[in-house]
């Protein structure tokens, strides 16, 4: 069929609109009609050609929601009028990780995901005959695509598909980070690191699970006024404190953090994050993405003395069983997308969207179809 | 009341066979007869000088046993008769670390210890009128010692002394870092890095919990028997690995270990520990201690896809909780402690012991009085 896309030809150059070729979904598959998709900096990271794994030509776009059209054999779990969020993060529930009740990085189709293929090794776009590449499993830029029904979470028809799309990347990573990951419990000292889209859904996850005292950090200080709105209580310019900065947010929080996470990127960031954790029982969490090579460090006496360094992919959560979770609690006003979702535009106008992220000027902007 | 100690009256020298002054115990405190302690690579390492925080003179020795002779006033839980072990890291109950579940590192009297004094400020021990330093709280290398009550783990008075002093510190470190720090569940497949005393407990306290494959790595193969008595089912020499160690450790554990152990000190190690550990939920636990300024790294990758990095002191154990637990499952059984006490000597000799803990011949030596 005909489908509308916005391609990737090649790195650091600007999307271009094209009329593609999608085939039908086969066995285990099903074809979404993406309504809504956010522009995300994994997107821009892949265009820019840092990312190692980037493969083009490629249809971008990870963070959509839609409607199945069509299921293809052997489907059980969906039929076509289900609304959905894609998942780059499937849920087989049969893997080795699925399986494991500490994990949500689900393997089932690891390998032909990351070669932008389907399960089956091939993929299901073209253009004049030439393939074109999957994205992270999903090429949500394109108003219908063809996903395993493994990664395809169900959610309910009430949820409006311009914000709701943003959970399948931007708020689960940021709210599954203090959620599952991290598990932050009620009356904890929460620091956050970055207040960009992520740090402000860390900041509305802590104050949804009821901490204390969420501390964020930014250099910016145009980001108070809505992180403040998000749940902020205490808000740190690095450039205005006197001295080490670690030591001030060890004073500031009586001690250090029982959770830090980090969501910029920036190994600096990561050794201060867990450094103002606490003795004896602070967690700090990676989630943002350092560039390709960069290295963390720290005294290994950081670690001896109690603290706990980990990570968070998609926030920890599996899709099929968490991602309707989520968007519940925004239908029950638990959380704030609206305020998020900063642009709204047709597909043609995604290399704006772009635009604006590297400007700053967006938190998100949702391309609807 | 006069006292035999060895005296370390500065570092780098020999001990010293002295007749010291002890004052009895003040209020909350309780005056022990040591019967029995085990010399550790921690006074061999505050000896040498590395240690920042080591004092002189000092009476040394914090792997004891022996019995309560008398109590100072307001002493609740303890009487004359009485069998214990001294504990570095205390158990007041009442601080705001004893009230976390999550740490064992009570912090009740730390900076009096870290001083070399009692929680008053001042030192019981003296020789010719001049003050001699604490140490760690225990300075077990004297037939009389005294400690603040909630330094004091009272234990079942048919335990050995020459043999549970051993519990005071590497037994419990060891052990406790399997079954406090990384809970490590029956099935788990373990890497341990090092194969001295503290890497033999950390194999014992796996196979007690039930892990599955437990693989020690270590340069000496003359480690290996003594090993596998333990528990430990594969051994690892990384001089006859070819290529990259942590590559073979994840082929061998299929897909890397549920948990692993750095029980050496080196930050190689301690990178190399974290990275064999498997992807979405392998923990791996620093034991040794690094050289002063030392540091660890790695990619944050390996955080982010779900590697967890952590410490552990004094095994995670709290001490007049959990130590009594341990002897129990000496007594038992459960646990060996006589393979790895490898030599018994009077107090004279204790300069010999730490030689052959220099020349690698101990795993350890017994002080009996």
């Amino acid at each position: 069929m005909d489908v509308r896309a916005a391609v990737a030809f090649a790195s650091q150059q600007p999307l271009s609109i094209e009329t593609v070729q999608l085939e039908g979904p086969k066995s285990g598959e099903v074809l979404i009609e993406i309504k809504a998709t956010g522009v995300c900096h994994t997107d821009a990271y892949t265009l820019s050609g840092a990312d190692p794994e980037g493969l083009f030509p490629a249809i971008l776009g990870h963070e959509g929601a839609g409607v199945v059209v069509e299921v293809g054999p052997n489907v059980r779990s969906l039929k076509p009028g289900d609304h959905v969020i894609p998942l780059y993060t499937p849920e087989c529930r049969e893997c080795e990780y699925c399986l494991n009740p500490k994990t949500n990085l689900c393997q089932a189709i690891r390998p032909t995901q990351g070669k932008g293929l389907m399960p089956d090794g091939t993929s299901r776009f073209s253009l004049n005959g030439k393939m074109l590449h999957h994205y992270m499993g999903t090429s949500t830029f394109a108003n219908y695509t063809v996903l395993p029904e493994i990664a395809v979470a169900k959610i309910r028809e009430d949820a409006p598909f311009e914000k709701v799309c943003y959970i399948g990347c931007g708020v689960t990573t940021g709210i599954g980070a203090v959620v599952f990951t991290a598990k932050v419990e009620a009356g904890s000292k929460v620091v956050v690191f970055g207040l960009g889209g992520i740090g402000l859904n860390v900041i509305q996850g802590a104050r949804m699970v009821g901490a204390d005292m969420i501390v964020g950090v930014d250099v910016n200080p145009g980001k108070r006024a809505l992180a403040e709105k998000f749940g902020m209580t205490h808000f740190v310019n690095p450039k205005e404190v006197e001295g080490d900065l670690v030591s001030y947010l060890v004073g500031l929080t009586g001690g250090g953090a029982d959770y830090t996470f980090e969501c910029v990127g920036n190994t600096q960031l990561m050794r201060q994050a867990l450094e103002c954790a606490h003795k004896g029982w602070g967690t700090s969490v990676i989630i943002g993405v350092a560039g390709a090579g960069e290295e963390i460090s720290t005294r290994p006496f950081q670690l001896v003395t109690g603290r706990n360094w980990r990570g968070s992919a998609f926030g920890g959560a599996r899709g099929r069983t968490d991602v309707p979770k989520i968007v519940d609690w925004y239908m029950d006003g638990k959380i704030n997308i609206d305020d998020l979702i900063t642009h709204v535009m047709p597909l043609e106008q995604i290399n704006e969207a772009f635009d604006l992220m590297h400007e700053g000027k967006s938190i998100r902007s949702v391309i609807t179809f």
